[in-house]
């Protein structure tokens, strides 16, 4: 059902519509900010920062005011008694449902907390660009100490009966708890775990120096290009710009865009970045435009939407089969690069495990670990039992144990993420979440009898996104992450699915069994 | 005095504080807006479009209803009543008049009609793009129709004792009055006609063919970056993006964005439309930083804005001096280019006249043509003496008599402004006007012994953005452009300045005198 068909209905609808017609308006406003922060990291002359620290905490502000009107508050009480919301159609219960409860929420949470929040995530955002320009910590502790105590603040307002990390988490990743995550990391590590060791004393592990020369910045414009408009991302619809830290940004139902960074010398950075970030964007795309800004057209959760862009980093980006169809595009961009090497080798190459300290240039098997260890250090500052100004101790000792080497410089260690700066705590373990949920995406996906190698081969990718559209996009954030997994793969979410995936892919390439031993065991 | 020392006052400023802090939030709500039209010309994808009209409209009814709260009001009248109104130091006084004045103009405008200028400026700009692409000049009709409909209405609101195009010119040239215009610019007709007919019959005139050729993208941008910076554009206070229609935008104290359009072909395009923005530029990063977002701190007018970038870009720009100083770089820049020409050709080259459709590609001579056909056109319209679907007649016909030719098409013609579809009605005159105050302004700074040749040919800006700075940019709104021009000439605004510059810098190389002979007649 369309919200034009809502908009058409007789009567019995004008609540629905006024609450409706609110949220979009609100929504509209959000998006401005959205360009406000979009900007700010890709266009912002270096000076201006102070200034665009004082938009965003008026327009929070403000947005926050119009979010919590009580008007729309009495509305929605009315509505969520009403025979709509319990003998309506479909969409128009979920959408009464979560407007409501989305109300609840945030008209707990005073402006001045939303604004404050606004501003400090920016100006912290900009310390740490200097931060991690000097490589220096000192300097970073006392913006996030005010950003966890703000964030602590936030969760114990906004949702006072939950523990305030589950709080926190609740807004990317809703329903979900950290003691049942926890339960859930703790077996993916513990099935891992002898992968990862392998990998990492494998002495016959594909090197990724073919990956490595002269790949001059236009060339690779063009060619990750080519690719994500071959996968489905509508440039008319959407942008790919330059940033430190790459990231997808909706700015409107037909404005997505995606941001990267390049490396000259190193091909997979922006390719692979490129690749995740538009599998956010085919997400963003794929979602019921006539429903923009109201629950029916809005992603579901964080996890769901990394579930996207790892399937097509990872499951599709780095298989064999993507790089035999890419091979001849790689060529073309590349005319000097890969005169000895087949398709194969690169696809290895792409595929080479060993402990890293950025994650964000991590392997898929070692991945996960710099996630825990962040979801771990967070919830145990928002819980009170680690200091901000220790942190880089507590990381540093815990990569030790993870990693066996420790970050030489905070740049490769503590410093090396936007989140705690921006405020996004509670948002990493979103990463493994939609680790988990992609590879049992992409089984139910080939088992249905699209994604296959051979169509991958054929660079005949419409078939797998026309069933995300239908399966996972169309959904909006009418079911919650575990649900959707649920429905669309008819079983229960579990870890087994990644394990079995990462075994099957990385196991042999490094010498190693395909099987997941230990986790049979 | 500074805004921060009005702060530091102890006692009987709290009303100005309140109506300063309440009118900075106003403009900063303003730049986010900025921003939205910024970004609507440089980046939005495609089909973005129309969410952005919806956007740009929900700002700016929200700005307005912002600046026209009624305690705002109450406060002002308050303390236009106050001894601080008469007996303040002067940018006290200054401040609470025009804050007034504005205060009380920008209330009578009704919100709606407000925001619906904002969503059909959008609208109507993309409709535009569109038309200018297939030089279709019908569809436009209805869109001119509206916005020339809604700007009446505007004039007749904000104020009803003034002629509507008096209104309307107030917004961009405030105390302009059309009939003064008018006899200004047929007196500069009239005087500069011998040069232009005499320009135009010149069987020895400059021609710019060593300005074309192959200049790479890359390497203009660079030029260009260079020269700007060099005479002061200051980079980490701002930026260059590329569009359709140059334009340069404050989006904050220290976030000025020029915009340009390049020519792989033809290297003045982008040169002299980078310069005309850079100055616009430096007039705008020479506002006090500390007075942003009040009278003090803002351009006192569109004439007096354009005098600074056609000063950077004709009176500096295309003098020989200029090409003596930057010939070197563009050696540099375009190895092949310039072999067998010397600075003083290339200097003549930028100087050529001959009748050109488009106005901004106009010589100076005659690009007071194009904007007086312009200003008696939009006038008329609005003064009910001609319809917009007549428009392309009365526009060739007009432009046959100034220049001796019709545009072939509807892009040559009639179609190649933004302004009417953004409904910058009003705002022609102010070209001229710039020109106008360009030229005295120049003299001024050359009696002042800046600006001079030999300073420029040595690369030596500095003396004169100084002058400029202390004479000009420092007053902010606090002097109306006509008095600006006095109190930094010494003299009445007259176009007698423009008129000579113009004859001896383009008289001889057409082989025509020097001597603005009919003028002195």
């Amino acid at each position: 059902m369309n919200y034009s068909d809502v908009v058409n209905e007789k009567s019995g609808y004008e609540d629905f519509l006024a609450s409706c017609e609110h949220a979009k308006s609100v929504s509209l406003l959000a998006t401005v900010d959205g360009l406000l922060q979009w900007d700010e990291q890709t266009m912002l002359p270096a000076a201006a920062g102070d200034f665009r620290a004082d938009q965003a905490a008026t327009l929070a502000a403000l947005t926050h005011a119009q979010r919590t009107k009580k008007e729309q508050g009495e509305r929605l009480e009315k509505l969520a008694d009403s025979s709509l919301a319990t003998d309506g159609p479909e969409v128009v219960q979920s959408t009464i449902r979560l407007l409501h409860e989305d109300f609840q929420k945030q008209s707990r949470v005073p402006g001045r907390l939303v604004e404050e929040i606004a501003r400090t995530s920016i100006e912290s955002q900009q310390e740490w660009v200097r931060a991690v320009e000097a490589s220096e910590w000192k300097k970073m502790v006392v913006h996030l100490e005010k950003m966890f105590s703000l964030k602590r603040e936030l969760a114990t307002c906004q949702s006072p009966e939950l523990d305030p990390y589950d709080a926190l988490m609740d807004d990317y990743e809703p329903g979900a708890r950290w003691r049942s995550v926890d339960a859930r990391f703790s077996r993916l590590r513990k099935a891992l775990a002898p992968l990862v060791r392998g990998c990492f004393e494998s002495t016959n592990r594909p090197q990724d120096t073919v990956l490595r020369g002269a790949f001059p910045l236009l060339s690779q414009q063009t060619f990750v290009r080519q690719i994500i408009e071959k996968i489905g991302f509508q440039f008319e619809r959407g942008r790919l710009d330059t940033t430190a830290h790459p990231f997808c940004s909706t700015l409107g139902p037909n404005d997505c865009r995606l941001t990267t960074r390049w490396d000259e010398a190193f091909l997979p950075t922006a390719l692979y970045s490129v690749l995740h970030e538009a599998g956010h964007g085919l997400y963003e795309q794929g979602l019921p435009v006539d429903w923009f800004g109201l629950p029916p057209g809005e992603a579901t959760s964080l996890g769901i939407h990394e579930s996207q862009s790892r399937l097509w980093e990872n499951l599709v980006g780095r298989s064999p089969e993507f790089w035999e169809w890419c091979y001849p595009l790689a060529r073309k961009a590349f005319p000097e690069s890969f005169d000895d090497v087949t398709s194969d080798k690169l696809a290895e190459a792409v595929r080479s495990v060993e402990p890293n300290f950025i994650r964000v240039e991590a392997d898929e098997v070692t991945y996960n670990l710099h996630v825990m260890m962040r979801f771990d250090l967070e919830r145990e500052i928002i819980h009170g039992n680690l200091a901000v100004v220790d942190l880089p101790d507590a990381w540093n000792e815990r990569f030790e144990a993870d990693f066996g080497k420790r970050p030489p410089t905070a740049r490769e260690g503590v410093l090396q993420d936007i989140h705690w700066p921006a405020g996004l705590i509670g948002y990493f373990p979103t990463y493994t979440l939609g680790n988990i949920f992609s590879a049992q995406i992409m089984n139910a996906a080939q088992q249905a009898g699209v994604g296959l190698a051979e169509q991958i081969r054929a660079g005949d990718f419409t078939p797998l996104l026309h069933w995300l559209h239908q399966h996972i996009h169309a959904f909006g954030r009418t079911h919650k992450s575990e649900a959707l997994v649920e429905r669309v793969s008819g079983e229960s979410v579990s870890e087994k699915y990644l394990v079995e995936s990462l075994y099957r892919r990385y196991g042999p390439i490094h010498g190693l069994s395909a099987d997941p031993v230990e986790f049979v065991v």
